[in-house]
């Protein structure tokens, strides 16, 4: 580091001239102003209150000398652009899903989650012990970008349906609210994708233009008002066991940052997701009871309902790994992975939560 | 804050004499020597190796100036001495587990684990949106320390028997090898708990003085060698659904340092959180692999047994909040936390959790 040398050259020269001056704190901690840009509304508190939060304790890791100033979406870009954003330089820093970008490689979604993918605590092994950051930031080399893990929603609801899903059939023609690789798989069942922007779908779903939609969990939906218009609630969202954030920055301004200012923004990441998993799970339990008590109809899909999705999910990872040589590289080690961590989690975290899920169903609590 | 100021006024003189002297880096980035004691071994290299993280983190957030010396168990004090020495203020820091401590007051263990409490997650939620932080340092406040959550080893493995456990009835006379609470909801059913040194639990158990011992989990428990001399494996580990660590400081060392080193002693620990967890759900799988292949007895404990242990758990609750009042402050509001999250987990987590295992169960995947 260069800085020790100069500091103890400027500490001789302070020797000689025995007059305390300009500050040598300039040279390891210059004063910089990045932005960061949001794929989600202000609305969204708990999404982008994470990126508010990483914001302040980066001020706060730096003595606030690097200062990044948070943007909603729409703000600077809308908020499916925020990576391109990112790419060319427009911004250093963007909160986004990995997933929203699947248009350029479906490779992206591993970051954030595919169908019966990973749970959360098996995302966060995946991602710092199993590989998974490093698999992805060789992916992301060519896209010129660094990617963080940013936090996340937990599992997610299986979405708001205006009639019961009670088979497989049920599904043909269903005009479901769903992106990306979920409504691929969807669509090997007779469902029709919908990509409609958050603010366009409680219209759609009250006039019936769509029959269903999917968004985040009880918290985020409630505010929505999907139950208003649709009332049966379904879970899991099995296209996300976990939906994992990403704070990507562009590598070239990422290498012009002091380590200490990269080790800063790592580890506000590192409190952000900590902090919005654990947001999350405080808020969802309220929103869930309250969408319940106003009427909303709560239910698991049938199980032959999720098989006959596993099934045709692992038909379009065949399909993709055969035409696509990153997305087989990421998916032959991460499968293995899941399916371990899986086995694992039957055993102590399985154990435990399945016997106090039991306790709770029975009201012995 | 006094340093910018400082900065104002240094900047000034530096116009006048035209010379780059002194750092004022030094005002606000002093030089800060700090020990951490741990109360596990080196070789425990997850719990361990997040001290050794940890210290490196503090030193990459603030330039190498707040130096944090990681000490094993034993080399400055015995591990369960960790707390007493951050109080007298013998070290600054302490990587320990909080219900190491219930012989001063039960309520300690609410920052770990207690019987049937909350899973990874859960804690998670509690503590930093639930008001377990605030909860736990207002009862800390009196031994003038400060609790940071600090990684954790996920829901643990219930031990190692001699003989299997077929019924409450096999719980009688039975020697076990098991701390705290938990020794006594099981000593309501008859069982004789030991509290053992890690070192001194093979020969114990090789020997018939005892006739089970639960540790922590696959990858540490290997490496004690249980495996042995007791083949049957139980789980979930009721008592320790999630345990949690604790970085303890002296709150009088606390108040000294700068925010800056402040926040980025939080920050480690945020990192630090996430590393372990991630860290044992990554080595638990292989480690359980390996034991069942090598003849371990895999099974969960009857669900009568569990029922008996709960109900034993809610009566030395009811005793318990009886007759101390700061540990039925902590645990009304505690359950009744616990009782909700349990409810939201039952939904989405559940839901997908449940799924995946089944179809891990019926080789799915």
């Amino acid at each position: 580091m260069n800085r020790r040398k100069f500091v103890r050259t400027a500490s001789a020269a302070a020797t000689a001239s025995a007059v305390v001056a300009a500050p040598a704190i300039a040279q390891s901690m210059p004063e910089i102003k990045w932005r960061a840009a949001s794929s989600f509304p202000k609305s969204l508190d708990t999404l982008f209150g994470g990126l508010e939060l990483f914001c302040r304790r980066v001020a706060e890791l730096t003595d606030g000398k690097l200062k990044v100033q948070p943007f909603a979406s729409g703000e600077i870009v809308p908020g499916l652009q925020v990576l391109d954003a990112v790419q060319n330089g427009t911004i250093e820093l963007g909160q986004t899903a990995a997933y929203y970008y699947i248009g350029k490689d479906v490779t992206y979604a591993f970051d954030t989650a595919v169908p019966f993918g990973l749970n959360t605590r098996q995302h966060f092994a995946w991602w710092i012990h199993g590989g998974g950051r490093e698999a992805m930031n060789e992916f992301y080399k060519e896209y010129g970008v660094l990617g963080i893990m940013f936090g996340g929603t937990g599992a997610q609801m299986g979405g708001w349906f205006r009639k019961p899903i009670q088979s497989v059939e049920d599904l043909r023609g269903l005009k479901f609210r769903i992106g990306g690789f979920a409504g691929q798989v969807l669509a090997k069942l007779g469902v029709v994708p919908q990509q409609i922007a958050a603010a366009d779908i409680y219209p759609a779903l009250e006039k019936g233009t769509i029959d269903a939609a999917e968004w985040v969990g009880p918290y985020d939906d409630e505010k929505l008002g999907f139950n208003k218009v649709a009332p049966y609630y379904y879970y899991p969202g099995w296209w996300e066991g976990a939906a994992t954030g990403t704070m990507y920055t562009n590598s070239k301004s990422w290498n012009t940052l002091p380590p200490l200012y990269q080790r800063a923004v790592e580890a506000a990441c590192a409190e952000v997701t900590l902090w919005m998993i654990g947001k999350y799970d405080h808020v969802n339990p309220a929103a869930l009871r309250k969408l319940v008590a106003g009427g909303s109809k709560l239910s698991a899909f049938p199980v032959p309902v999720l098989e006959a999705c596993m099934n045709a999910a692992n038909e379009l990872y065949a399909e993709t790994v055969a035409k696509n040589a990153k997305f087989a590289k990421v998916y032959d080690s991460w499968k293995a992975y899941r399916n371990e961590q899986v086995l694992w989690f039957r055993v102590a975290e399985g154990g435990f939560d399945g016997f106090m899920a039991r306790q709770s169903a029975q009201n012995k609590l």
